[in-house]
């Protein structure tokens, strides 16, 4: 398909430094693709830029070398422990090419701020050579949004950014920035980035697609395999209850409530869906440092058989973040490449597969998600 | 649809007689159809027949009274404690129509044997009024099946039965009469019912449909929600290991380990088809008397992610019993009622959904089981 | 031992009318005393009072007949269905010795409220003709307390009685009452009770026993169990995570945050005295109302072994709160009527065996105040 | 206390090879003594040898150099990355003490065999200029052994020595030899070792001490500390149903049911005990090769309250078998040590803390092992 641009918003954290060594260590041979949803036969015929067409780059507050994030990781057991000496050159070349990130300094984005991002992003394609580049999301969860009318419309938006700047949250601005920039977007956190009524008529009048919110890595993964086994044999779950211990950066972010609603929010949105009826219980997200970056999730699910017969399902997962989340961050950049190379316009709604909080749609469900991801990729009667 | 008779095979066991008072109160409004398959609006233009159409009756070796089971199973909690009293006048017609079961003698059947079982089914029917009877099989779970020549083909199970008996299981003896008297058979248990070479050879001489085998009711259910999620997120699954704990009846027979084999055969052949790779780990059913109807399964799965980072699910079911299987009865009642008015032969590869041995198909997955029975329940373009 | 009083603060709610029922039940031999301690052979010398020596009255700020509370809780389970029926009369008679409870209006208990608790309890003793009398708080958690001056002493308290109200909460008022009526105490919930300093010195001053605070009925029982077996194995704790899903009345105050908090900060005390260090994790109390009288607790302990290898334990509590709770008001009636009896003064730190955060002592490991609390009620060379 | 062998039988295999490396870190001070009880303050007084006073020998069958197995373990994540590189020499060192351990030909023991070891032992001591030397087994589970009439004297013993080997097992040749040579011994494994008659009477006759029998690392530790709270609180356990999921050497020979047997026996054997009552529920030992190092153990307590209520009580262990054994392997050589220097002789019950199945005792709660062991090691009014 050709050199695709892989930028990364966060692109110094856990899961984007995972994401790029297991590019390099999987198309040299040295690891199986496991976790990598494309590399599965149902894709083959899609027409997907290969691993070894990807190139990346990306922004970043940070200013820890790759290289240091990378051996972090492995001392603790998240990355294999040759891994960062395997490909350290490899890696010092995706060194080369991350741009700082960007801030909204009292709440407030300028036309400085995203001219600079959009130029970065055309430099690297055009340094690279790039046919298309696809701009991932990684970055930590922001505050819930304040409404504002310059979210409204691109018009008051372009104003807005030309007089003392416009009241937009960092991962909007970035959104902004891949559009004017030809680019496709990945919102793979609970950010809004797109999602802002002036960003969608851009996707659209730019004819660029988006995909998003919230990758579902982890419990919430299990919980779209589980809600439609009660839903088709007609158990009427009476409680769902969900406790989440996150070490690691993600989870110090969450344990701000502030921070914390907008991820619990999109969490439970789904379930409701799936069960076709609303269902009490908790939903806990508690940051426990001493986790690192294993994710440890445990749920109850309180239900009801035939002449009101009380059962209980429980279970309890513990996931690796990085392991789970860098996989994908791999599948959407050249799912997203596809989109863009069809022209598909606006949020991909096919993509729901990889998401707690599918853009533009209701189907929650894994399999039935499953079935329209694949159908997409390889339409009936052939590939691309 | 018409009077459908309903002829339950160990009718006078926990789960026959939660199906038959459960089918009673759900008619007549005093319970919801929860647990109901058919009850969802998907089944809606199928054209099922009406609980209330539902006539029944049935085999079995004990004579215990049905209001004596019904009673038992209220005063341990099983059933709610007014329903045997509620409904004792409709269990007293049901009464009626229950028939002494049949035993393989020295491991024979007889003709004399199978004559009467199929005048039994004759008689109910007529008595009653039936336009159509389903046979379905809730007996203990038999020993594993010695392979004779008489189960080859329908010309050396007659010539067989005609003289000394045939070497085959109770189970095949009553699926034989069912065939003989024209009804539908349902095999819920993990005997080797209609699955002889011989009674399929009838079963498609006859034109009529079976289904089986197995019914999928607590932890195997949960697996084939599950096992599809590992498949479609591409993680590799290194070892799942269940453990079962089963008081009642079932978990007694179970514990015979000559029993258990063929139950746990069956559970185990699922996994593989869905995770397409062979998996390794302990498959134990245990009899636990103290817990009564309760069924607890322990399952543990231990799988791979991106760069091999290794990651547990565990989840534990605590289901009751009869209150998971009893509403599948009817519901495969009505459905495999509409595989006879519709003349379907053979096995009915759309029930595969309850199932956790599918009879012919390879479909172990919960949610394209489900795809496949509303699909064949109403064929788009309408109903019946 | 004689005639001894058992007076239950929030005696119509379902632990105090679990206690009754069972009390009867077990002394006329139609139910063993599974659950309640001093029914073990430790306790034969002892010398407490018999069960068929107890006499039930209480205070309650509901006016639900007895009857009704009990024919509710068999309804759902929590009781055998027999039971209320079985001990009618009995529990009648138990109705006509409850007198209205009491509020804090505005903050502020009066004078005439604590003289007419006072009498309530004289009236009881006399009427009848008790030798001792336990009152036994089982009422709702309160709101966290603020401290004012006449909390300190028993003359700010007396003065401040007399002029307007003192701002002491209601579980205060019944413990002074009862301190005045000359009868021990014995504070089960996380309420203040009789830890008030006022209070401690009235105890003193009047020489009477009580005992708390909070009873140990569940999650916290098992921690106890727990926690001990890391500490003499010198294996390092590193997050402890607790969520607790209660359904019913308490978790209906608990739900309420203000209320939680007092709660939660009983339940997190112990951990750091038995292992020896402060540990992080959350502590979340859930109210599900779906889960009625049920209680279900997950913990999940993340732990170091040598060299610094990373080990979790975790459990499943699922238990049913009166019948947890029940046993224990029985047992502390009778060893808080030892107390009286041989005329221990103040905190009787031996019945730490029973509390989430026992009085005047760091002892939280079960064995060991399960050593004390033998030691206490048959000292060495003899019973009372 | 001076320079105190530690002979391990299984010296090449993971257990042994941790505990070696951990007693160099700890000494050394890179690593903290975590999983050591003999660390913890209560042990200070009781004058046991330093770790920096062990000296390290043993027999293996096996011939994989140890720096192998150190380097297998740490590329599996059993040990920090370093530690291999870090103790290289040391490991060497203990290399050069290693001796070709014995198997029972035919199922029998030679006097060449016995002797052999003894000598190996004397050598051990008089090179390394040892004052005491503990011998402590390590080695795989043995099958069930078969009665003979020369296990049940030292006379018959010797007898059967001379003429044509014994019918003992490997782990009792090694027993025999150790007495001989007037050592301590530790069974850590289900193993017979000193069991046998005629090496108790012998033990007795040579003054020394021995201890057993099979280490509790994980499962039954819990449970140890977990049944102690059901009796205190006079809940009765119902059933108590157990799963072990083993990886590592040991899983592998305990899938044999034949060895199975004996470890399985070992575990049973005190919750009866602790419970004061049997108790039904099934025991499983499973090897789930997948799992490397790891154990996970699944318990389901199911128990009864006040008035019959049910309820559950479930945990799940994650343990790292050699970070749990090593510590206690090194507690154990320093303690028997003691033994051997206080001139204790038969076997140590005080030591029963450490096992599954403790020898010569009915003590199997956690709690009360403690304290007996630290009275034992530390007598009140001063140290040794």
């Amino acid at each position: 398909m050709g050199r695709t641009g892989v930028w990364l918003l966060g692109a110094r954290g856990s899961v984007a430094t995972t994401a790029v060594l297991g590019a390099f260590a999987v198309r040299e041979g040295s690891a199986a693709p496991t976790g990598c949803v494309t590399a599965r036969p149902e894709f083959e015929g899609a027409g997907l830029p290969g691993l070894e067409e990807l190139v990346f780059g990306g922004h970043d507050l940070s200013d820890v070398r790759l290289c240091k994030t990378a051996e972090r990781l492995a001392r603790t057991g998240v990355l294999p422990a040759h891994l960062p000496g395997a490909f350290a050159d490899r890696l010092g070349e995706v060194e080369g090419a991350l741009r700082p990130g960007v801030v909204a300094e009292g709440g407030r984005v300028t036309r400085a701020d995203v001219d600079r991002l959009e130029r970065n992003l055309r430099e690297f394609a055009e340094r690279e050579g790039l046919e298309r580049t696809v701009v991932v999301d990684l970055t930590s969860t922001e505050t819930r949004l304040e409404a504002h009318p310059e979210q409204e419309g691109p018009e008051a938006l372009e104003a807005a950014l030309d007089s003392g700047g416009a009241r937009i949250p960092a991962s909007s601005a970035y959104a902004y920035a891949a559009l004017r920039a030809g680019c496709a977007f990945v919102e793979f956190t609970p950010n809004t980035g797109p999602r802002l009524p002036a960003l969608r008529a851009l996707a659209e009048r730019e004819g660029l697609p988006w995909a998003g919110c919230d990758g579902k890595t982890g419990e919430t993964l299990v919980k779209s395999a589980l809600a439609p086994m009660f839903a088709a044999r007609a158990l009427r779950v009476r409680s769902w209850s969900s406790v989440n211990l996150l070490g690691g950066g993600d989870g110090e972010t969450l344990a701000d409530p502030e921070h914390a609603e907008s991820k619990t929010d999109s969490k439970a949105r789904g379930l409701e869906h799936m069960l076709g009826q609303p269902v009490e219980g908790p939903l806990h997200i508690d940051f426990v440092p001493d986790l690192g970056d294993a994710k440890t999730a445990w749920d109850h699910v309180s239900f009801e058989g035939f002449l009101g017969a009380r059962m209980t399902l429980q279970f309890t997962w513990a996931g690796q973040d990085s392991a789970l989340a860098a996989p994908l961050v791999l599948d959407l950049a050249r799912l997203a490449a596809l989109a863009l190379g069809r022209g598909t316009t606006g949020p991909v709604t096919a993509l729901g597969f990889f998401f707690k909080d599918p853009a533009d749609s209701d189907v929650h469900g894994l399999v039935e998600q499953w079935q329209a991801l694949t159908a997409w990729s390889v339409p009936e009667g052939g590939g691309t």
